[in-house]
Order: C-alpha cells, then sequence, then structure tokens
C-alpha cells in the first residue's frame, strides 16, 4: 500500500482526503510553512476517521514516514522550495498550485522534476468537475469546430483570508492563486500553447489584506492565433448562493460552448437554440494520480500541464507588475 | 421643421426612421460611398411611407436640399471625410460609427466639430435598450459601489456581408465596427477615462472576407484602476435565437451587475440571490438629438462621447495591429 504524507494545511488537501482508497494510506501531516495553521487540516483529518501522525516539522516526517507520496499544501510562497526537495528525495509529488511562485523556481522544480523520474501533478481540480469534463469532452469531439476566442472567469468571495495572503512572497499574488485555474481550462481545452500575455491587477479596495489583488484580467494570445481573456475577481458578494462563479465562453468556427453555474451550455450550428449538456461524472484527481504513480493510468493533470500553466500565471503576474506584454519563449 | 437628409445606406439609418416625428421631416437621401448599395434604405423608406427625395451623390443633394441635420451611414470608411465636410457645412451630424477610421481623420473632426458650434453625435444606439438604461441607472444609483472589472462582449452572426467589409480602408476594422459599442459601455457605464489597451484579433476564418477580422479582444485600464476586458466575434452560429449576444458584466465593491440575453441581472451586498432588474422604457437616439439640436434637451451620447470611444477603438485596432500596449495621452 502506498504511504502518503500532506504538508501544510493551507490549501486543497481535501482533493487527498476525497481520493484515497485502499490502495493508499496517509501516514503522517505537518505544517510546510513558518507559523502555518493546519487546524483545519487536523479537524477534517478526524472528521474523516484518518488516524495519521502529526509532526511540527515536515522534513523530520519525511525522513521517519519514508512515503511514497507527499502532497503539498502549505503557504503558497513555499510551495516551490518544498516541491523541489520532495522530488530530490525521490518522492511522488501531488502539488497545490501554484507549483512554484518565482521563474526561478519554477525552471529548478522543471530539471528537479525531470532528473527525478517520479510522478508530478497540480491541483487543478476544477477540471474534474462535471461540468469542466463534460466541457472539455464537447470540445474535442469538434462539437465547436476549432477554437477561436475563449473568456474566462474566476470571481471568489473575499471572506477572512489568512494572514499569509497579504503579501507577495508568502500568497504569491492573485493570478498564480485564483487564475491559474482559468488559465489551465484556456490551455486545457484549446490544447495550445500560450504565445504572449498581458495583464493588470489592482489591489484597491482589497479590505486590508496588505499587497493582496483583489481585480486583475489577462489577455493571452496562444497558437492558432487563439486570444483568451481571464478575468479574476475576490468581489463576489457575500449574499451570493456559492463561494465562486467559474465560467468559460470558448467560440469555435462550428459554435459556442459555455460552462455558467455548472451547466454546459451548446449552441452549435446544426441545432435551433441552447443545448443543456448531459454531464458526465465528477472523477477524483488524487485518485488518478494514485493511478499514475501505481503505473496504472495518467493523470489527466500531467506534470508538463502543471508546470506550464504556472509559467503562464507568473508571466502574467509579471506583466501585470510592469505594465508591459511578454512572450512566451 | 427641421429638415434631414441621410446619406448612406450602410448602417442604421433606421435609427433616423424610427426616431423622426413632427419636430423633423426626412427630405433626401443618396448614397455616401463609392458603388454603395442603398437598396434597402429605399425599401425601408418605402414601408414607412416616407416620401424623400432619392439623389445620385449627397454633395448634390446636401446642395439642393439645405438640410438642418444630416445622418451619415455610408461605407464606414467614407464616415470621416463626410462628417467632417457636412459639420463644415454648418450641418447638425448625426454619425454611423465609428465616427473616423483613422486617428488624423478623428482629429480633423473633432476641430472641425469645435469650430462649428453643431451638433454632433454618433449611433452608439444600444444604450437606448431597456437593458441598458436600466444596468446604467442601477450603476449610477450606487447599487454595486466602486466599478473595479468589467467584461464585455459583442457577438454576431457573420451571414452575408457586403463586399466592403472584405477591405481595411472601406471597413474600418472590426475592433471599430462591432466593437465600438462595448468601447462605449465600459466607458460610459464606469464615467472613467480609458489610460491603456492592448488588444489582438485574427482574420483566420473568416469565410473568405478577405481583411475582415472574426475574433478580437481589448484590454482597457480606465481611471481608478478599473479594467474593462471587450470579446468580440462574428461567430455566432446561424442556429442562435437572435442576431446578436450583447453582454456585460460590471463587478463593484457592493455587487455586480449583469446584462445577459437582454435581462439586467444584479447580485448586490444586502440582498441574497440574483435579482432581476425591472427596465426602464426604450428611448429613440435620434429623437434625443432633435432635442439637442432644438435646445430641448441633450442626446445621451455627446459629441465627446463619439470621438473619446471612437479613439479608443482605434487605439485598439492599432494595438492589435502591431501588438503593442498604447497609452492614451
Amino acid at each position: 500500500m502506498l504511504r502518503v504524507c500532506i504538508i501544510g494545511g493551507s490549501g486543497h488537501y481535501r482533493y487527498v482526503l476525497e481520493g484515497l482508497d485502499k490502495r493508499a494510506r496517509l501516514v503522517g501531516f505537518a505544517p510546510g510553512s513558518d507559523g502555518e495553521d493546519i487546524g483545519k487540516l487536523k479537524a477534517a483529518l478526524a472528521d474523516n476517521k484518518l488516524d495519521a501522525t502529526q509532526y511540527e516539522d515536515w522534513q523530520t516526517m519525511l525522513d521517519i514516514c519514508q512515503p511514497d507520496i507527499v502532497a503539498i499544501n502549505c503557504h503558497f510562497g513555499d510551495h516551490g522550495l518544498l516541491n523541489i526537495d520532495s522530488l530530490k528525495r525521490g518522492l511522488h509529488v501531488f502539488s497545490e498550485k501554484p507549483v512554484a511562485t518565482t521563474l526561478g523556481e519554477l525552471a529548478t522544480l522543471r530539471a528537479a522534476h525531470a532528473a527525478s523520474g517520479k510522478c508530478f501533478s497540480a491541483m487543478f481540480g476544477i477540471r474534474y468537475k462535471p461540468w469542466f469534463l463534460t466541457a472539455h469532452e464537447a470540445v474535442k469531439a469538434g462539437r465547436i469546430g476549432e477554437i477561436r476566442l475563449m473568456q474566462a472567469q474566476k470571481s471568489y468571495k473575499l471572506g477572512t483570508r489568512p494572514a499569509f495572503f497579504a503579501t507577495r512572497g508568502t500568497y504569491g499574488g492573485t493570478i498564480p492563486w485564483v487564475g491559474s485555474h482559468a488559465v489551465d481550462w484556456v490551455r486545457w481545452l484549446s490544447g495550445e500553447e500560450f504565445k504572449s500575455v498581458f495583464a493588470t491587477q489592482s489591489t484597491r479596495h482589497n479590505q486590508h489584506n496588505g499587497q493582496l489583488e483583489v481585480s486583475a484580467q489577462c489577455q493571452f494570445t496562444l497558437g492558432k492565433e487563439i486570444c483568451a481573456s481571464v478575468s479574476i475577481d475576490y468581489l463576489r458578494p457575500a449574499t451570493a448562493n456559492s463561494h465562486d462563479d467559474d465560467r468559460i465562453r470558448i467560440v469555435g468556427t462550428e459554435g459556442v460552448l459555455e460552462v455558467r453555474e455548472k451547466n454546459v451550455l451548446l449552441i452549435d450550428a446544426k441545432t435551433p437554440g441552447v443545448q443543456t449538456l448531459a454531464q458526465s461524472p465528477e472523477k477524483s484527481i488524487f485518485s488518478e494520480f494514485i493511478d499514475e504513480v501505481l503505473g496504472t493510468g495518467k493523470c489527466m493533470v500531467s506534470a508538463d500541464d502543471a508546470f506550464a500553466v504556472t509559467q503562464a500565471s507568473l508571466l502574467a503576474r509579471q506583466s501585470a507588475d510592469e505594465s508591459k506584454l511578454l512572450s512566451f519563449v
């Protein structure tokens, strides 16, 4: 049975808890960042009746537990360092996104992964929601023809954020944290690589959250002259009926497909009006990651996906920081 | 009674026909561009039982008819020249947008208008639709607080376009022609001026329409670090239930307002869930223009609005042509 450790409780450790099955056992957990609060993770483990050992220090934990897989979701600014360290230890790594928060760290991480021969994936788990799986299937089946234009949206309630969100060094920025999901959808659904990005962001009206950007937009160009806008905000009213308002509209030569309010809406060239597509069942990203580790399958979010989307998000952040159009090399 | 002439039949002359009342009478019409087909205009006049004289040449018509108001909607590349000429003749001008298709012509037009003391407006008639009027009222009433982010969309069916759409010189480009409506909404609803734009466009899959761009996106920054994306396409399937799919989403500090499928949807900080706002009645842009000419009121689309939005659209087109971030001066 595979041995799993969780480092940190600041991200989507729930993907791990939901994906654990008889092939893998959680053996230990520890904070991954200075002063990280892992109280919610601890409570979630208790709720799920998962009996794992708590460690004060992740390095000690890895030394003692000798896990096969480590899931990393500490303060986002530490993801890169811990990912690199874990790969060098010969562990399979399931990382919260962004998988690094500087381009230099990302380059080191890519090299560490290439040298390791180990599995690596990132928590782009929204792909596995029925509405996104269904959108992907419809696009790949050619139901909208050749993609020409995409508009993606992430909108979150701000609520009360942990203190580490207020500092770029520990948080990494809103484009990499919130926006990278939408950056991932754009690349995954189009099947094209990024060519250039111009982005903008603002910290105004951030409710005293320091350097946290509450609004941002990115304009990507991909292969085949596909354009893709990504809109990001933390301004969804507290009164709204869900935490997030994830959307994408994909315009192709033979139709238009939208994901909105968990529906998949299609206008194609054959059928009058708007069709609401029947949805494929949800899947588990961590369960797929176990498949990949065991060699019995592939995780839909590959290491290359994780690296390319992180690079795109970091270049978008740099574009916004410098107010400059940036090309991908 | 005011005397009105229409030059050209390639744009939204219907605004004039719908706005005519006992204060104004249509006296003449003529093509405005070489080889312009005004057959549809002629048929519309007959349908509306409007008895006006047809002229072969717009200059002859203006000399003979001596109108008070001229409405111009010929091939878009000729708008600037005809607007300038008409203002110099001392006429009030109601122009199709874009009101010019080069920045040089626009500067000459601004000067001609300033020197003329005459009324000038552009056919940004979508503002007058109940859903946009209602959105504007809600925003101005402060129902979403301070605006931070906007996403506007224009999506049209391509259908069969006249030949002049296939050449930049006569057409002017898709960002100025289709996109300028959305550029207008962004400026009008935010009440802020543009600071910079990065835009992209593509002619791929344009169904043999020469230089016509069928997809484009613009990323604007306005005052107060407001970001606004504008997405434009001619890819709406022929099977869709309307010609266009106009939308805007406006995210503020106190709520989110959307115009979509002719509805105005509001999530504010006070009321749980999504509210569908009751809509104000439609108004007539040309009727308001007559008010302005008579001094009994103001047209909601001012000359400054027309010039600023045209400038922004032309700068966006230039940004896309040159793949360069451009600042407004």
